[in-house]
Protein backbone atom coordinates (compact mmCIF):
# COMPACT_ATOMS: atom_id res chain seq x y z
CA UNK A 1 0.00 0.00 0.00
CA UNK A 2 0.89 3.31 -0.81
CA UNK A 3 1.69 5.51 2.69
CA UNK A 4 -1.17 7.61 3.79
CA UNK A 5 -0.58 11.08 2.83
CA UNK A 6 -2.24 14.26 4.60
CA UNK A 7 -4.78 14.62 2.14
CA UNK A 8 -7.52 12.44 1.59
CA UNK A 9 -8.95 13.40 -0.99
CA UNK A 10 -5.85 13.70 -2.59
CA UNK A 11 -4.93 10.19 -1.72
CA UNK A 12 -8.67 8.59 -2.50
CA UNK A 13 -7.80 10.22 -6.32
CA UNK A 14 -4.70 8.61 -6.61
CA UNK A 15 -6.31 5.29 -5.23
CA UNK A 16 -9.25 5.76 -7.99
CA UNK A 17 -6.59 6.28 -10.45
CA UNK A 18 -4.04 3.07 -10.10
CA UNK A 19 -7.08 1.29 -9.69
CA UNK A 20 -8.77 2.19 -12.98
CA UNK A 21 -4.72 1.39 -14.93
CA UNK A 22 -4.46 -1.55 -13.11
CA UNK A 23 -8.01 -2.62 -14.38
CA UNK A 24 -7.01 -1.30 -18.19
CA UNK A 25 -3.38 -2.77 -17.81
CA UNK A 26 -5.21 -6.42 -16.96
CA UNK A 27 -7.63 -5.88 -19.61
CA UNK A 28 -5.10 -5.78 -22.35
CA UNK A 29 -2.89 -8.44 -21.21
CA UNK A 30 -5.70 -11.37 -20.21
CA UNK A 31 -9.39 -12.68 -20.99
CA UNK A 32 -12.01 -11.65 -18.72
CA UNK A 33 -11.83 -14.28 -16.53
CA UNK A 34 -8.73 -13.58 -15.66
CA UNK A 35 -8.98 -10.59 -14.02
CA UNK A 36 -9.62 -10.26 -10.20
CA UNK A 37 -10.34 -8.02 -7.36
CA UNK A 38 -6.71 -9.38 -5.84
CA UNK A 39 -4.92 -9.22 -9.23
CA UNK A 40 -5.91 -5.54 -9.45
CA UNK A 41 -5.31 -4.52 -6.27
CA UNK A 42 -1.95 -6.23 -6.13
CA UNK A 43 -0.97 -4.71 -9.54
CA UNK A 44 -2.55 -0.70 -8.12
CA UNK A 45 -0.24 -1.46 -4.82
CA UNK A 46 -3.57 -1.00 -2.59
CA UNK A 47 -5.51 -3.80 -0.38
CA UNK A 48 -7.85 -5.46 -1.85
CA UNK A 49 -10.13 -4.68 1.03
CA UNK A 50 -9.64 -1.13 -0.51
CA UNK A 51 -10.91 -2.43 -3.38
CA UNK A 52 -13.85 -4.08 -2.14
CA UNK A 53 -14.67 -0.96 0.49
CA UNK A 54 -14.45 1.29 -2.32
CA UNK A 55 -15.97 -0.54 -5.12
CA UNK A 56 -18.38 -3.46 -3.47
CA UNK A 57 -16.86 -6.12 -6.29
CA UNK A 58 -15.69 -6.84 -9.57
CA UNK A 59 -18.92 -6.28 -11.18
CA UNK A 60 -18.65 -2.73 -9.87
CA UNK A 61 -15.20 -2.09 -10.32
CA UNK A 62 -15.19 -2.94 -14.17
CA UNK A 63 -18.53 -1.05 -14.60
CA UNK A 64 -17.13 2.06 -13.25
CA UNK A 65 -14.09 1.99 -15.20
CA UNK A 66 -16.15 1.10 -18.54
CA UNK A 67 -18.54 3.65 -17.48
CA UNK A 68 -15.08 6.57 -17.51
CA UNK A 69 -13.89 4.83 -21.18
CA UNK A 70 -17.57 6.05 -22.18
CA UNK A 71 -17.16 9.72 -20.96
CA UNK A 72 -16.63 12.65 -23.65
CA UNK A 73 -13.36 13.79 -22.85
CA UNK A 74 -14.19 17.09 -26.21
CA UNK A 75 -17.73 18.57 -26.67
CA UNK A 76 -19.46 16.86 -30.12
CA UNK A 77 -17.39 17.94 -33.65
CA UNK A 78 -19.26 21.34 -34.99
CA UNK A 79 -19.84 19.62 -38.53
CA UNK A 80 -21.98 23.26 -39.58
CA UNK A 81 -25.49 21.76 -38.67
CA UNK A 82 -27.39 19.70 -37.04
CA UNK A 83 -28.04 16.73 -39.15
CA UNK A 84 -24.03 16.76 -40.01
CA UNK A 85 -23.29 17.00 -36.31
CA UNK A 86 -25.73 14.64 -35.13
CA UNK A 87 -24.55 11.74 -38.19
CA UNK A 88 -20.72 12.35 -36.94
CA UNK A 89 -21.83 12.29 -33.22
CA UNK A 90 -23.98 9.28 -33.75
CA UNK A 91 -21.18 7.74 -36.37
CA UNK A 92 -18.63 7.95 -33.69
CA UNK A 93 -20.65 6.45 -30.90
CA UNK A 94 -21.82 3.28 -32.93
CA UNK A 95 -17.83 2.83 -34.31
CA UNK A 96 -17.02 3.37 -30.51
CA UNK A 97 -19.50 0.61 -29.38
CA UNK A 98 -19.60 -1.69 -32.14
CA UNK A 99 -15.80 -2.75 -31.61
CA UNK A 100 -15.37 -5.83 -29.63
CA UNK A 101 -13.81 -3.88 -26.78
CA UNK A 102 -16.54 -1.04 -27.18
CA UNK A 103 -18.86 -4.28 -26.45
CA UNK A 104 -17.40 -5.23 -23.77
CA UNK A 105 -17.13 -1.85 -22.48
CA UNK A 106 -20.88 -1.50 -22.69
CA UNK A 107 -21.47 -5.03 -21.27
CA UNK A 108 -19.45 -4.05 -18.23
CA UNK A 109 -21.22 -1.12 -17.49
CA UNK A 110 -24.94 -2.56 -17.65
CA UNK A 111 -23.59 -5.51 -15.71
CA UNK A 112 -23.47 -3.43 -12.27
CA UNK A 113 -26.60 -2.51 -10.23
CA UNK A 114 -25.66 -0.18 -7.66
CA UNK A 115 -27.96 2.78 -7.27
CA UNK A 116 -28.05 5.74 -7.35
CA UNK A 117 -24.69 6.08 -8.74
CA UNK A 118 -25.72 3.80 -11.56
CA UNK A 119 -22.47 3.60 -14.23
CA UNK A 120 -25.13 2.84 -17.14
CA UNK A 121 -27.01 6.21 -15.97
CA UNK A 122 -23.42 7.84 -16.00
CA UNK A 123 -23.41 7.18 -19.69
CA UNK A 124 -26.64 7.78 -20.52
CA UNK A 125 -26.59 11.72 -19.16
CA UNK A 126 -22.61 11.72 -21.20
CA UNK A 127 -25.06 10.93 -24.32
CA UNK A 128 -27.77 13.34 -23.37
CA UNK A 129 -25.35 16.12 -22.49
CA UNK A 130 -23.13 15.82 -25.44
CA UNK A 131 -26.85 15.60 -27.55
CA UNK A 132 -27.76 18.79 -25.42
CA UNK A 133 -24.62 21.02 -27.14
CA UNK A 134 -25.39 19.52 -30.62
CA UNK A 135 -29.12 20.36 -30.25
CA UNK A 136 -28.56 24.15 -28.42
CA UNK A 137 -26.17 25.17 -30.87
CA UNK A 138 -28.50 24.31 -33.57
CA UNK A 139 -31.13 25.90 -31.84
CA UNK A 140 -28.49 28.71 -31.81
CA UNK A 141 -28.59 28.86 -35.68
CA UNK A 142 -31.33 28.93 -36.18
CA UNK A 143 -32.64 25.64 -36.88
CA UNK A 144 -35.61 23.36 -35.84
CA UNK A 145 -34.84 21.19 -33.16
CA UNK A 146 -36.12 17.91 -31.77
CA UNK A 147 -36.38 17.14 -28.37
CA UNK A 148 -33.19 15.47 -27.27
CA UNK A 149 -35.24 12.26 -25.43
CA UNK A 150 -36.51 12.00 -29.15
CA UNK A 151 -32.91 11.32 -30.10
CA UNK A 152 -32.19 9.05 -27.69
CA UNK A 153 -34.74 6.57 -28.25
CA UNK A 154 -35.04 7.04 -32.04
CA UNK A 155 -31.19 7.00 -32.43
CA UNK A 156 -29.05 6.00 -29.82
CA UNK A 157 -31.58 3.19 -28.27
CA UNK A 158 -31.60 0.88 -31.67
CA UNK A 159 -27.83 1.51 -31.95
CA UNK A 160 -27.43 0.32 -28.28
CA UNK A 161 -30.07 -2.59 -28.69
CA UNK A 162 -28.45 -3.55 -31.17
CA UNK A 163 -24.71 -3.68 -30.01
CA UNK A 164 -26.30 -5.56 -27.22
CA UNK A 165 -28.75 -7.81 -27.97
CA UNK A 166 -28.42 -8.31 -32.32
CA UNK A 167 -26.00 -10.45 -34.39
CA UNK A 168 -24.76 -7.60 -36.68
CA UNK A 169 -24.27 -4.23 -34.97
CA UNK A 170 -26.25 -1.31 -37.23
CA UNK A 171 -24.29 0.14 -40.04
CA UNK A 172 -23.93 3.61 -40.97
CA UNK A 173 -26.34 3.51 -44.06
CA UNK A 174 -28.69 2.65 -40.75
CA UNK A 175 -27.05 5.68 -39.16
CA UNK A 176 -28.34 8.15 -41.78
CA UNK A 177 -31.75 6.34 -41.38
CA UNK A 178 -32.56 6.84 -38.34
CA UNK A 179 -31.03 10.30 -37.78
CA UNK A 180 -33.58 11.44 -40.73
CA UNK A 181 -36.53 9.72 -38.80
CA UNK A 182 -35.40 11.76 -35.33
CA UNK A 183 -35.30 14.75 -37.66
CA UNK A 184 -38.38 14.16 -39.28
CA UNK A 185 -41.55 15.84 -38.68
CA UNK A 186 -43.85 13.63 -35.98
CA UNK A 187 -47.57 12.78 -35.25
CA UNK A 188 -46.56 11.71 -32.18
CA UNK A 189 -44.14 14.03 -29.72
CA UNK A 190 -41.52 12.26 -27.46
CA UNK A 191 -41.76 13.13 -23.98
CA UNK B 1 -22.51 -36.61 -8.45
CA UNK B 2 -25.58 -38.49 -10.23
CA UNK B 3 -24.52 -41.84 -11.94
CA UNK B 4 -24.24 -41.86 -15.71
CA UNK B 5 -27.26 -43.03 -17.43
CA UNK B 6 -26.97 -45.47 -20.52
CA UNK B 7 -28.41 -42.36 -22.58
CA UNK B 8 -25.82 -38.98 -22.54
CA UNK B 9 -28.34 -36.68 -24.50
CA UNK B 10 -31.07 -37.89 -20.63
CA UNK B 11 -28.09 -36.89 -18.69
CA UNK B 12 -27.20 -33.62 -20.67
CA UNK B 13 -30.73 -32.87 -20.32
CA UNK B 14 -30.83 -33.49 -16.67
CA UNK B 15 -27.71 -31.88 -15.95
CA UNK B 16 -29.64 -29.01 -17.69
CA UNK B 17 -31.75 -28.66 -15.16
CA UNK B 18 -30.42 -29.07 -12.32
CA UNK B 19 -27.99 -26.67 -12.40
CA UNK B 20 -30.54 -24.07 -13.96
CA UNK B 21 -32.64 -24.87 -11.00
CA UNK B 22 -29.85 -24.51 -8.38
CA UNK B 23 -28.64 -21.18 -9.97
CA UNK B 24 -32.84 -19.81 -9.45
CA UNK B 25 -32.93 -21.51 -6.34
CA UNK B 26 -30.17 -19.41 -5.04
CA UNK B 27 -30.90 -16.16 -6.38
CA UNK B 28 -33.69 -16.54 -4.46
CA UNK B 29 -32.28 -16.77 -1.47
CA UNK B 30 -28.88 -14.91 -1.69
CA UNK B 31 -27.17 -12.02 -3.04
CA UNK B 32 -25.53 -12.12 -6.83
CA UNK B 33 -22.73 -11.95 -4.95
CA UNK B 34 -22.77 -15.03 -2.89
CA UNK B 35 -23.75 -17.26 -6.36
CA UNK B 36 -20.60 -19.07 -6.90
CA UNK B 37 -19.96 -22.06 -9.42
CA UNK B 38 -19.14 -24.32 -6.38
CA UNK B 39 -22.55 -23.62 -4.71
CA UNK B 40 -24.14 -23.86 -8.02
CA UNK B 41 -22.56 -27.20 -8.09
CA UNK B 42 -23.05 -28.45 -4.51
CA UNK B 43 -26.76 -27.57 -4.88
CA UNK B 44 -27.28 -29.41 -8.18
CA UNK B 45 -25.38 -32.38 -6.95
CA UNK B 46 -22.60 -31.95 -9.75
CA UNK B 47 -18.72 -31.31 -10.20
CA UNK B 48 -17.49 -27.74 -10.45
CA UNK B 49 -15.62 -29.01 -13.78
CA UNK B 50 -19.61 -30.19 -15.13
CA UNK B 51 -20.25 -26.63 -14.99
CA UNK B 52 -17.19 -25.27 -16.27
CA UNK B 53 -17.09 -27.31 -18.95
CA UNK B 54 -20.76 -26.58 -20.13
CA UNK B 55 -20.83 -23.08 -19.40
CA UNK B 56 -17.57 -22.11 -19.05
CA UNK B 57 -18.02 -19.55 -16.51
CA UNK B 58 -20.16 -17.98 -14.15
CA UNK B 59 -21.49 -15.36 -16.14
CA UNK B 60 -22.49 -17.74 -19.09
CA UNK B 61 -24.22 -19.39 -17.09
CA UNK B 62 -25.91 -16.94 -15.57
CA UNK B 63 -27.14 -15.76 -18.74
CA UNK B 64 -28.24 -18.74 -19.66
CA UNK B 65 -30.55 -19.38 -17.05
CA UNK B 66 -31.62 -15.75 -17.63
CA UNK B 67 -32.17 -16.19 -21.44
CA UNK B 68 -34.35 -18.95 -20.47
CA UNK B 69 -36.71 -16.74 -18.16
CA UNK B 70 -37.06 -14.81 -21.01
CA UNK B 71 -38.47 -17.88 -23.43
CA UNK B 72 -41.99 -17.07 -24.16
CA UNK B 73 -43.86 -19.93 -23.27
CA UNK B 74 -46.71 -19.49 -25.43
CA UNK B 75 -47.66 -17.40 -27.87
CA UNK B 76 -48.46 -13.62 -27.74
CA UNK B 77 -52.38 -12.97 -26.98
CA UNK B 78 -54.53 -12.33 -29.80
CA UNK B 79 -56.34 -9.47 -28.84
CA UNK B 80 -57.92 -8.80 -31.97
CA UNK B 81 -55.94 -6.07 -34.37
CA UNK B 82 -52.65 -5.29 -34.76
CA UNK B 83 -52.21 -1.89 -32.36
CA UNK B 84 -54.52 -4.29 -29.93
CA UNK B 85 -52.13 -7.06 -30.00
CA UNK B 86 -48.50 -4.74 -29.80
CA UNK B 87 -49.81 -3.04 -26.70
CA UNK B 88 -50.66 -6.10 -25.06
CA UNK B 89 -47.47 -7.65 -25.68
CA UNK B 90 -45.29 -4.72 -25.46
CA UNK B 91 -46.88 -3.49 -22.21
CA UNK B 92 -46.49 -7.42 -20.75
CA UNK B 93 -42.50 -7.18 -22.20
CA UNK B 94 -41.67 -3.78 -20.41
CA UNK B 95 -43.72 -5.16 -17.21
CA UNK B 96 -41.38 -8.06 -17.09
CA UNK B 97 -37.90 -6.12 -17.79
CA UNK B 98 -39.09 -3.64 -15.77
CA UNK B 99 -39.26 -5.15 -12.19
CA UNK B 100 -36.01 -5.42 -10.70
CA UNK B 101 -35.78 -9.06 -11.04
CA UNK B 102 -36.40 -8.12 -14.59
CA UNK B 103 -33.90 -6.00 -14.69
CA UNK B 104 -31.34 -8.43 -13.52
CA UNK B 105 -32.03 -10.81 -15.86
CA UNK B 106 -31.60 -8.45 -18.74
CA UNK B 107 -28.33 -7.51 -17.40
CA UNK B 108 -27.32 -10.84 -16.80
CA UNK B 109 -28.18 -11.59 -20.67
CA UNK B 110 -26.58 -9.16 -21.60
CA UNK B 111 -23.44 -9.78 -19.68
CA UNK B 112 -22.52 -13.05 -21.50
CA UNK B 113 -19.99 -13.33 -24.58
CA UNK B 114 -19.81 -16.09 -26.18
CA UNK B 115 -20.90 -16.05 -29.82
CA UNK B 116 -22.13 -17.80 -31.84
CA UNK B 117 -24.86 -19.03 -29.00
CA UNK B 118 -25.28 -15.57 -27.68
CA UNK B 119 -27.61 -15.26 -24.86
CA UNK B 120 -28.45 -11.91 -25.61
CA UNK B 121 -29.04 -12.84 -29.51
CA UNK B 122 -31.63 -15.69 -28.42
CA UNK B 123 -33.64 -13.31 -26.53
CA UNK B 124 -33.80 -10.84 -29.65
CA UNK B 125 -34.86 -13.78 -31.86
CA UNK B 126 -37.78 -14.70 -28.79
CA UNK B 127 -39.11 -10.98 -29.28
CA UNK B 128 -38.84 -11.19 -32.93
CA UNK B 129 -40.37 -14.04 -33.14
CA UNK B 130 -43.62 -13.23 -30.73
CA UNK B 131 -43.83 -10.12 -33.15
CA UNK B 132 -43.59 -12.11 -35.90
CA UNK B 133 -46.76 -14.12 -34.82
CA UNK B 134 -48.13 -10.37 -34.35
CA UNK B 135 -47.76 -9.44 -37.59
CA UNK B 136 -48.03 -12.28 -39.86
CA UNK B 137 -51.76 -12.74 -37.62
CA UNK B 138 -52.72 -9.28 -38.46
CA UNK B 139 -52.09 -9.69 -42.44
CA UNK B 140 -54.16 -12.31 -42.34
CA UNK B 141 -56.82 -10.04 -41.17
CA UNK B 142 -55.91 -7.91 -44.28
CA UNK B 143 -54.28 -5.24 -42.27
CA UNK B 144 -51.14 -2.84 -42.78
CA UNK B 145 -48.32 -4.46 -41.00
CA UNK B 146 -44.55 -2.82 -40.48
CA UNK B 147 -42.04 -4.97 -40.71
CA UNK B 148 -40.98 -6.76 -37.48
CA UNK B 149 -37.76 -5.28 -37.68
CA UNK B 150 -39.30 -1.34 -37.31
CA UNK B 151 -41.47 -2.67 -34.65
CA UNK B 152 -38.09 -3.96 -32.52
CA UNK B 153 -36.20 -0.15 -33.67
CA UNK B 154 -38.93 1.73 -32.58
CA UNK B 155 -40.69 -0.02 -29.52
CA UNK B 156 -38.37 -2.83 -28.28
CA UNK B 157 -35.27 -0.76 -28.42
CA UNK B 158 -36.30 1.97 -26.38
CA UNK B 159 -38.22 0.27 -24.07
CA UNK B 160 -34.96 -2.33 -23.43
CA UNK B 161 -32.61 0.90 -23.24
CA UNK B 162 -34.51 2.92 -20.43
CA UNK B 163 -34.31 -0.67 -18.46
CA UNK B 164 -30.76 -0.62 -18.48
CA UNK B 165 -29.32 2.71 -18.88
CA UNK B 166 -32.04 5.47 -17.98
CA UNK B 167 -32.53 6.30 -14.02
CA UNK B 168 -36.56 5.47 -14.72
CA UNK B 169 -37.98 3.13 -16.87
CA UNK B 170 -40.63 4.16 -19.63
CA UNK B 171 -44.02 4.05 -18.69
CA UNK B 172 -47.41 2.94 -20.11
CA UNK B 173 -48.09 5.96 -21.73
CA UNK B 174 -44.40 5.79 -23.55
CA UNK B 175 -45.78 2.45 -24.76
CA UNK B 176 -48.45 3.62 -26.51
CA UNK B 177 -46.83 6.39 -27.96
CA UNK B 178 -44.10 4.30 -29.22
CA UNK B 179 -46.30 1.52 -31.17
CA UNK B 180 -48.36 4.37 -32.79
CA UNK B 181 -45.27 5.90 -33.64
CA UNK B 182 -44.40 1.92 -35.51
CA UNK B 183 -47.39 2.00 -36.96
CA UNK B 184 -47.39 5.40 -38.08
CA UNK B 185 -46.90 5.78 -42.20
CA UNK B 186 -43.21 6.12 -42.28
CA UNK B 187 -40.89 8.78 -44.68
CA UNK B 188 -38.09 6.01 -44.29
CA UNK B 189 -38.16 2.67 -44.32
CA UNK B 190 -36.39 0.58 -41.44
CA UNK B 191 -34.72 -2.55 -43.26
Amino acid sequence: MSPEGPRPGGRSARVQAAVHQAVRGLQAERPRGEITVPRVAARAGVTPSTVYRRWGDLTELLADVAAERLRPDRPPVDAGGLRADLLAYVGGYLEEVSSPTGRAVLRDVVAASSAPELPAGRCDAYVRAQLGIIVERARGRGERVPPVARIVETVMAPITYSVLFASAPLAAADVRRLVDTALAPTVTAAG
